[in-house]
């Protein structure tokens, strides 16, 4: 088991930072806002009603059902935060919320302030909508990492009372049912490996094995049930997940982070019970996702509607939903899916996930958020033609539904926790980072410059043992390692000892990818990237973008300093940022008035590029990560 | 003015046949089908209602709001038939609808079954959305045609009775309002043209001036009424182009077979009013439609959300809504702007929307139709992804809301009267047509196998005068007149004499077409097009068309039989078609599993290209008109 990471420096613990200094003060103010959230005041009412000084009214509860979600989130990327770097201060808020959200919880363990609020008769009654089990998870996940993090167990004994109210409830009366939006399998798991009590992965099991079984269950309970959150529609079955028991699940369907919290938990559980068709289950989910309905970018959910996956190959740039939750949801799903068997494929789809889609719903300064993270907006009509008008040119501050902002703090906070595992003895490196790792039996030290740099330096500076170094896909055919390996799924396996220093060497020549022909949008197009980061063109470094082509040749990457490139001083820190350079075309009409020519003009040009996830950091304006090939 | 078409043959003579022989009877029996449509049911119930015979009862209408207008699109477009081919069984039949349709006015002289049938209380209520103004229109329309094309005034009677009634509610009596669904304007005008009377077009004035002057009316008029029909959003105020005074109207908007009615209409009372102010509105509007949101099929309105314009540039081809009867209205609007100004670019896109959008509503054997009309399908997902459940792979045979296949019939079965077009005394040749044309000075006989092939004779076979040949804008640069001309707007005027034969020669050569860059979907693509037909790929013809792209070079056209291209037998009367043979590569990717790849395998192909408007008369396939270059 990892015993600990130390940070030195680098790419990723730039981010990091951000989520320690930036996001978590700056998403705590937001919270304790009555006008831009009201969260934490759910919670203040809710204790009020349980001491008996405020009698229960539904018009005391502020924002969405599951609200109290980002309180939790927040809660969770408080404690990494606080693992990472010790703060009294912080320390003492996160202390504060965690009493304000044990004086929430009911004394049966029942913990949820919309219900409390006024809506106490209502308990349970409507599992497809109103994310009761959604939020308990999001509070047990809080909890195991307060826990797990500092070792703090006040939320941990809030967790396993309102567990406990669970267990009696699914299990011991036999309630049925299931979440609407899967989060409390995946947080039982976690609590059960905080706790080793296996009555939490019983419950996570029973929730997991339920699903689909009765594919009706929600349109029972909405004939039940008198009152409805959003009148949701029940027998739109693979939204929620539960149109087929889910080992019978092979496309990835229906609400994207819905989606990839379940396939999360049903990893972890596989894993854990060893439960081979279940682990098959999740590879053919994982390769639905990955070799299907994936955006380059990591993006997941290519519609609108519903925040869903649309058909095998619909990925449209111009339209895409791809929330940034969804793409969180797909590291969570790849680091539980590598746990369950070692394969390069997943931690390649984590970093293209990481590297893209999550860091692209951040601001380089960090108070500022996508939702969506489209791979082609145009300034004259992203968000205002019908396919679009869920797209946004520039971030946003805070959101109706914000579970975003504190989704992608928490996995910034503890990304060291999806770079290093121990498994069997064997210490994996799925990502590329700076630091000193511990286990029980070795100390590694690694430094890297990636993914500007293409390489990195181990030094096992204690103990001995084997060492599994990722062989990223894009460098599989042009790379080195400074020892003899085995190769075996994308990890070179090497036996290492104190003192070692091994050398890995990868590519980061830029190529230029393309789509495969099904995917209408992208033909006729290519996309840059450079080892892991996708590459896009923005009006800020060139000049209107919609007629720019490239040329097939060479692309030439060129360092720069992220001032030199009009990114905000908060990007400094990135230290050096890698353009890439391009030969390129203009396509010049003949007859500029006309919407369809056969004649034009070709200027060539020059076309730089720059990393996705740094977009937008400058004046609004169009951008395309799909270029057309002239 | 034209006094008399009589046809000989040639492509588009084959369509006038069809409608004559396959749609307008088939449609018919539709029409007379309880099931299917009901709409001459609703005429039999409100004329027994009239007679006393029936008890009014809103249960004994069937269908859309809208069902009688099916009933006059048949009327109309049967008359055109009875002209081009008198048949006396034919002729009863129109004269049976006639007279149901009569008895089915009201003492008053109002007419419409949906209101007789129960709904008596709500006559001009909700002029937003019950289609009554719209539905006179196309009686009216029915009516001018029978007499304008037959002598035959029995529905002419009725229509001025309804009109009067309409002059009297609206001017005399004063009631605020105009029609949600624009096209009892441009009947007005007709119905003027047909009787002479200059009430007509005062009304047609009053409903043309009096839209958008208030564009609170319609939220007006939903606070004042007790019903509605669908709950349409009165304050989607461009969705009905309503937004505005028509005069101040630049950008073509909204739902898109209502703007070209209007703009239709506006076209036609600018011409007799001699309205500058007017005309000009109609210019912007049609540079709205032709520079920047038409497909280069002619197709109108991409969104299928209002089944409408979206914003500029904005025109994705799998996503197309491009109904049927938009272009049919494209059609109408262009003929109009050609009376007012003989301007070559309103018939190049009349001819574009004829030849293309208006042809591929139609199967080749005139018993299916396509609603939408879209510029790529794909037979793995369209119609199931969230972008494309409008879009249909093979067409139907009729419709819940059946607007296009009557108006689809309508417009062929009189497409002699967009051709020819005299005025102040020039004989304008707008399309290119076999047959001869008589006016009062001259009778002019023309010969062509366009589009398929390249050349137009035209005999003078009495009298003299001015002859002006339309120079397609494809053929601006390649093409050859045998008199002398004088060429102005893309017309060669050259004066004529009995005995002279000219000869015009034009360009049949393919060419590859680029859309504006700011078409995002075109990026990277190209249209081949010959003369005035949009060319496709089709999986009849290739072999996975997703992979198939474009190389830049020469494209070849191929002749064949209809027959031996596997189209039906009733395509046989085609004569010939041309396909385009061209030189494609099929992209390989190195590896077949994975979504991207930046290693491929170009594998040289033959790509075969057949006209767009006979896409979908063989196996149900993919289908593409834009096509990568590679």
């Amino acid at each position: 088991m990892i015993k600990g990471f130390r940070w030195a420096g680098g790419f990723m613990e730039h981010f990091v930072r951000l989520a320690t200094q930036v996001m978590i003060p700056c998403q705590e103010e937001v919270l304790r806002d009555p006008v831009k959230s009201g969260a934490v005041d759910n919670f203040v009412r809710a204790a009020q009603v349980l001491r008996g000084e405020r009698t229960p009214d539904s018009g005391d509860f502020t924002g969405m059902v599951f609200q109290d979600s980002d309180v939790y989130k927040w809660i969770e990327a408080a404690a990494y935060s606080l693992a990472y770097r010790p703060d009294d201060l912080l320390r003492k808020r996160v202390e504060d919320m965690v009493a304000l959200v044990a004086a929430s919880q009911e004394r049966d363990g029942y913990l949820d302030t919309y219900f409390t609020l006024g809506n106490s008769d209502k308990k349970f009654t409507n599992l497809m909508e109103a994310h009761e089990l959604y939020c308990a998870g999001h509070m047990i996940e809080a909890a195991s990492a307060l826990y797990e993090s500092l070792g703090d167990d006040s939320l941990l004994k809030v967790a396993e009372k309102n567990a406990a109210l669970l267990y009696k409830v699914f299990i011991t009366e036999g309630r049925e049912g299931f979440s609407g939006h899967p989060e409390i399998e995946l947080a039982l798991m976690r609590l059960r490996k905080s706790t080793g009590k296996e009555i939490y992965r019983e419950l996570a099991r029973h929730f997991i094995d339920v699903r689909g079984t009765d594919s009706d269950f929600f349109v029972k309970e909405e004939a039940r049930r008198d009152w409805s959150v959003w009148g949701m529609d029940t027998k739109d079955k693979m939204y929620a997940q539960y149109h087929l028991p889910v080992r019978e699940q092979k496309d990835a369907v229906g609400h994207s982070v819905r989606a990839m919290y379940l396939y999360t938990a049903m990893a972890m559980l596989a894993e854990a019970d060893g439960d081979e068709s279940l682990a098959e289950a999740c590879f053919n989910l994982f390769d639905s996702v990955a070799d299907r309905r994936m955006y380059i970018t990591g993006g997941i959910g290519s519609t609108s509607k519903g925040e869903a996956f649309s058909a095998d190959y619909d990925l449209p740039g111009d339209t895409a939903y791809a929330e940034t939750c969804a793409s969180v949801g797909l590291v969570f799903f790849c680091s539980a899916l590598l746990k369950l068997k070692k394969d390069g494929r997943f931690a390649d789809v984590m970093e293209r996930a990481l590297y893209n889609t999550v860091l692209s719903g951040i601001s380089a300064d960090g108070r500022s958020f996508f939702y969506v993270n489209p791979l082609e907006v145009s300034k004259e009509f992203t968000g205002k033609t019908p396919g679009s008008m869920h797209v946004k040119i520039t971030r946003q501050e805070w959101f109706g539904c914000a579970c975003c902002p504190p989704n992608a703090a928490r996995l910034l906070s503890s990304v060291s926790s999806y770079a290093w595992e121990e498994d069997e003895g064997v210490l994996y490196s799925h990502l590329f980072v700076s630091g000193t790792v511990k286990t029980d039996s070795m100390s590694v030290n690694s430094v890297t410059d990636y993914p500007f740099g293409d390489s990195v330096t181990y030094r096992i500076e204690r103990g001995s043992g084997k060492l599994a170094v990722r062989l990223p896909s894009f460098s599989s055919e042009d790379f080195s390692l400074s020892c003899p390996y085995e190769l075996k799924d994308g990890y070179m396996y090497c036996e290492v000892k104190e003192g070692d220093e091994i050398l890995l060497r990868l590519s980061m020549e830029p190529v230029m990818n393309r789509a495969d022909p099904r995917v209408s949008y992208a033909a006729g197009r290519v996309s840059v990237s450079v080892g892991p980061l996708v590459y896009c063109i923005e009006d800020a470094d060139n000049t209107d973008i919609s007629a720019l082509c490239l040329k097939p040749g060479k692309l030439h990457r060129s360092s720069a300093e992220p001032s030199s490139l009009g990114l905000p001083p908060a990007a400094a820190d990135l230290g050096k940022v890698f353009t890439v350079e391009a030969d390129g075309m203009r396509l010049i009409p003949s007859d500029t008035d006309r919407l369809y020519f056969t004649r034009y003009d070709e200027e060539p040009c020059k076309v730089t590029l720059i990393p996705y996830f740094l977009w937008a950091n400058r004046s609004p304006g169009s951008m395309k990560v799909w270029i057309p090939l002239l």
